[in-house]
């Protein structure tokens, strides 16, 4: 295979991969500059030195029109004709057919064209379905490029191809376009985008991605063809773009237009220049305007070629921090179509598919920074997981809190103690982040997020709905408001804190304690059942009745928080500090494994893996025979051969769906491997 | 006076200003970089070529406390000290009082040793209120704050007095505090705000920037003390604050910490450098790790400062752009509590003290970003000015439309010529800025917006308040949805337009026409009244009757707009395309100064400028002597003198409340002065 991707770090549907070209490994997300063989406003071995760039693209269709570069590309090969040893795509004629049309080339003859100049990826001429394409007319384009894609890959020899996913504005044939390129292509492009991000059309954009994602295997590089603008770049990369490719930085130099990752200027119009790159804090507008043509062309390229390529630097470590979304959020309010493509992606199918590749938690705190954050893909998860997963303890009742800091159980500990004097059992927050039971308050990203005093009026209607429904669905005793209990509080309605900025809530509680050992155990029960599934406290720590007895929970003296669970005197998990979730040991994993069903919070590998991953080493995508479809990126998982031995645990990187689309790459990291475990104890059996 | 502040541009309350100082003049808002006298990083000849630092900081109780610095600054003054022939501005030990709390120094003792360094501003020891600090507490601290600057105000000499206001989080006290030290500084700082930044309390931060700037006057330069982050440059400079300092880009350095526009990160944390600076397009994270620690403090201070002063630049560009809003909106989704900070702004007593010197267009549309923008200063006028000086046409109903593409009457034509066509004569557009009566659909920023499709919720509650208020307290006819009046039309609710994304508002019209007269006349009647209050379209057009013989349109042959309004065949006023408000003529000034009673619509100067204004010559501060305290920036004005004689009209810069206080600038633009067209009509007279 000339191409392969891997998947090295992700958040939201974004991914932090590395493509393997036959001319070096590329990092991605990444542009890819569109290099005009014609016009060399800044030179392939510049776009390296300067910018960093791994990958370049330009159009096989322009070279093969031209006698001299044509007859050049076949003698030398492509990358002697520009210069550059790096990795190369090549284009098709499809954009120019879109826009001048009158493009007299064959696919064959283009495909064939760029096998030869010996391109890294080479692209079929696709058909361009535009925005006023009608279904039955986009139809007929898709299947027309579906054609010319298999043809292509017929043709394409060692050269790894790009089949592109067309289908208009026209969600099911995106995603039908998709399944049908899929079996030929290496690379995915989504084609067809350039008139909507013209018009900023982002929320169609939008649809379009997700369509295309849903029919295309995870793992392959997606690209967003002739997406170049930094603008779009958290969004499409949140939605699962790998790759992009832009003339922008040299088309909008030759207009004077200056991009920023927040829209786009023209100079004339600047007084000052507003980035710190080199260009920016060496030049005034007036000072690039006195240059000679060629030279000011020469600087704004350079300056919107910084921009983008921070803006992906921005995005990565986005990806690699776990504050994509707060990215995304945050671009989206540099234009209101922007913010279009986020009520789409509050739509119910959509968010479905976003939480499928959701992390379960992140490196840094959640922000709350607007109307959309309440319906991102973790929080729909947590809240259909409780839902599906939470049990309820045994309570009379159910006493209800306002939002308040960060961990609740702390600075609510007052009047939790009053309440447990009181006989009470059953406590929720009435959060900002929707519903949350006191024993899942150190549960990511319930303790790990920043949320505003009150939030708007959407998410807090929206919340109040969440809140009807789980009293409805789950909870089948009285709901009691805290203040209404406790005439004898002093206490604040969240209207009342509002009302008056000089009111802070409670300091640092100094009444009686409660009950720790209680409310740990919940929590642990609590956590087990919403991360692993219903049951999993049950298989864990033993059944409800005697649990306390039978499970021991060993406190950090410095924080007071549990960190290690141990249940008839065995090790079987931990609770992590930073997130609040389980971390399982080999003796847990044994216990979920007997408790749970295949193919219940399994990876399934071949044999000849399974002795592999017993040692300690991690499961590679092409050793996994199967996977239960509802363990997620970050989630704990058991490691088992064919015969459901459990041979190791560890940490779920791919999914289900995904795993089987990899070549390369890992699907679970190994914690513990049973053989070193059994080693182990064979070595300390003797002296024992 | 040792320094003077002007205003050359603004948006929200924020100004683009000079700072004239004896060592040169200042454009702000600007960052005063702190310079420590014993420890220089980045030496002040560095922070003005690389970054363009016009003014520093350094510490004049720092200074007195080192005997040789003492001495050395005596001797030679501050600035040869520095090696730095810029201003420079000194503090005075007040932060290190509340930090370490052993400050050996007097006021007196402190503001003599300034003026004897020659420093160009210094500070008065003032009284640093904390947040913990009670009512009476602080009100206390205020008072000797208060006793100190007017003892320093006798002790300076020629230096500049920078008088702080005090406050603590006290709202009522930061605005008496602000009155009490006005009439002895040059400059304001408003201080003890370090605790509140750094314990990211926005919300109280904006509350006291609002009430320190009620009691102080417009016409000098406000800084914030101690605030160097440029997260949160575009609010306070929206809240009309001009200087900010800050040692962060030193401090963070050490620490390790990397700034950027949108917060603070450790650079142990990040796998890649995510700014276009010099320094992070050259440097990776891992490069800057190997380097020897002073080496990479000095990159990283380097780097904080490229980013600080970039931030600023981008400010300054909003303020001329008319963008200001946009973005301190889209920087609030950096920290939920920024978010917070917003809330306090759409509280009434705040945008009542924001529409007074909010400009009355934009060069920019203005961009709805969130549930934070329908509460803009600009729309709350509007919204205000459509229930005090809007006047319904005659009509037996009024026909509302949903929001529709800009501007309305265009893309509603058809429906338009519909209603024409069955009687109807009054028209609203249920838009998401608020009810748009169909004849001011062309008035800034109803034409030159972008909104999303569908807002989000608290927008929608807030905007149907708005509606039904407006309808119930000024339309006394029946209000008809326009789909619930025209079965005979395809038509779509807003939400079936949002359920069906395929669905878009109807193309170009081809149906019949509008009678344009009508409307264009209706548009401009509106329009002075709205522009220049109730009674102007009476004034500039005669009375409703018989209005349509008198008055002449003359449209533009390329874009069918009115262009020019000529009335009993004098030209009064034009409509502006780009903001669709009027400008008078000398001949509409006329009018409105018969139509409006003084001080209505006036800025009255002295005899002395009188005449000068009456050749075309710009209003300046020191010859006001009276302003109608209606007028906003931008709005056209009558120029009278004392008697009340007409001598000009042009555009007004600054309110009648800002108006006294400048030394420096204009307040009016003069666009025509009378005895120019006095002359123009004397040479005309003999060969006409």
């Amino acid at each position: 295979v000339p191409v392969e991707f891997e998947v090295t770090d992700r958040a939201a549907a974004g991914r932090l991969g590395r493509l393997h070209t036959p001319h070096g490994v590329v990092d991605t997300p990444t542009l890819l500059p569109v290099v005009n063989p014609n016009l060399r406003l800044i030179t392939p071995r510049e776009l390296k030195t300067l910018f960093g760039a791994d990958i370049l693209i330009t159009n096989s269709y322009v070279i093969h029109k031209h006698a001299d570069l044509r007859d050049g590309a076949l003698e030398k090969g492509l990358h002697a004709l520009l210069d550059w040893d790096g990795a190369v795509m090549t284009d098709s004629g499809t954009f120019q057919q879109y826009v001048y049309g009158d493009v007299k080339i064959t696919n064959e003859e283009v495909v064939a064209f760029q096998r030869d100049i010996r391109t890294d990826i080479g692209t079929a001429l696709d058909v361009f379905s535009t925005p006023q394409r009608t279904f039955q007319e986009a139809k007929e384009d898709m299947e027309e490029t579906a054609r010319r894609v298999e043809a292509a890959a017929g043709i394409k020899g060692e050269m790894a191809l790009a089949a592109t996913v067309q289908g208009g504005v026209h969600p099911l044939l995106r995603e039908e376009a998709a399944r049908r390129v899929a079996p030929h292509g290496d690379v995915f492009p989504i084609g067809g985008v350039v008139p909507l991000m013209e018009q900023q059309r982002y929320a169609e954009l939008a649809r379009a991605i997700l369509a295309a994602k849903r029919g295309l295997p995870a793992g392959n590089a997606v690209h967003l063809f002739g997406c170049g603008h930094p603008m779009v770049f958290p969004l499409a990369v949140a939605l699962g773009c790998d790759l992009f490719d832009s003339s922008a930085y040299a088309k909008y130099a030759k207009a004077g237009r200056y991009i920023t990752s927040e829209g786009t200027q023209h100079i004339a119009d600047m007084a000052e220049t507003i980035c710190p790159c080199p260009v920016c804090s060496a030049h005034t507008p007036a000072e690039l305007a006195r240059l000679a043509e060629y030279d000011r062309m020469r600087l704004l390229a350079e300056h919107n070629l910084y921009v983008t390529f921070s803006e992906l630097k921005r995005v990565r470590e986005a990806i690699r921090d776990g504050t994509l979304w707060e990215l995304v959020e945050r671009r989206a309010t540099a234009h209101p179509t922007l913010l279009e493509a986020l009520d789409v992606l509050r739509e119910e199918q959509h968010k479905v598919q976003l939480e499928a590749t959701e992390p379960i938690s992140g490196r840094r705190a959640l922000f709350m920074t607007g109307p959309h954050t309440v319906h991102r893909p973790l929080l729909y998860r947590l809240h259909e997981r409780l839902r599906s997963r939470y049990s309820p303890p045994e309570a009379e009742k159910v006493i209800l809190f306002d939002e308040a800091q960060r961990p609740f159980s702390e600075s609510l500990r007052d009047r939790l103690a009053h309440h447990l004097q009181h006989g009470e059992r059953h406590f929720i927050v009435d959060s900002w982040l929707g519903p949350v039971p006191i024993e899942l308050d150190q549960m990511y990203p319930f303790a790990q997020s920043v949320v505003p005093r009150v939030p708007d009026a959407q998410t807090r209607r929206y919340l109040a709905g969440l809140l009807t429904a789980f009293i409805e669905e789950r909870l089948h005793v009285p709901v009691v408001r805290d203040h209404e209990d406790a005439e004898d509080w002093t206490f604040h309605t969240q209207e009342e804190l509002y009302a008056d900025p000089t009111l802070t809530l409670p300091p640092e509680p100094t009444g009686p304690g409660i009950g720790r050992w209680n409310l740990d155990l919940l929590r642990v029960a609590a956590t087990a059942d919403m991360q692993f599934g219903r049951g999993a406290a049950d298989a864990l720590l033993g059944p409800q009745d005697g649990r306390q007895d039978r499970v021991r929970l060993v406190v950090s003296p410095r924080t007071m928080k549990v960190r290690n669970i141990q249940t008839e005197g065995e090790h079987v998990a931990s609770l992590r500090a930073e997130d609040g979730l389980l971390s399982l040991t080999m003796a847990g994993a044994r216990r979920l494994h007997a408790g749970f069903a295949m193919p219940q919070l399994r990876v399934v590998v071949t044999r000849e893996s399974a002795e592999y991953n017993a040692q300690g080493r991690n499961v590679m995508s092409r050793f996994v025979s199967a996977m239960d479809p509802a363990l997620r990126p970050g989630d704990d998982c058991l490691v088992v051969d064919e015969d459901d031995t459990l041979v190791a645990h560890g940490r779920v990187i791919l999914t289900a769906a995904e795993a089987p689309t990899f070549r390369r790459g890992l699907v679970v990291r190994i914690r513990e491997g049973s053989a070193k475990r059994a080693r182990e104890a064979d070595a300390t059996t003797p002296s024992a």
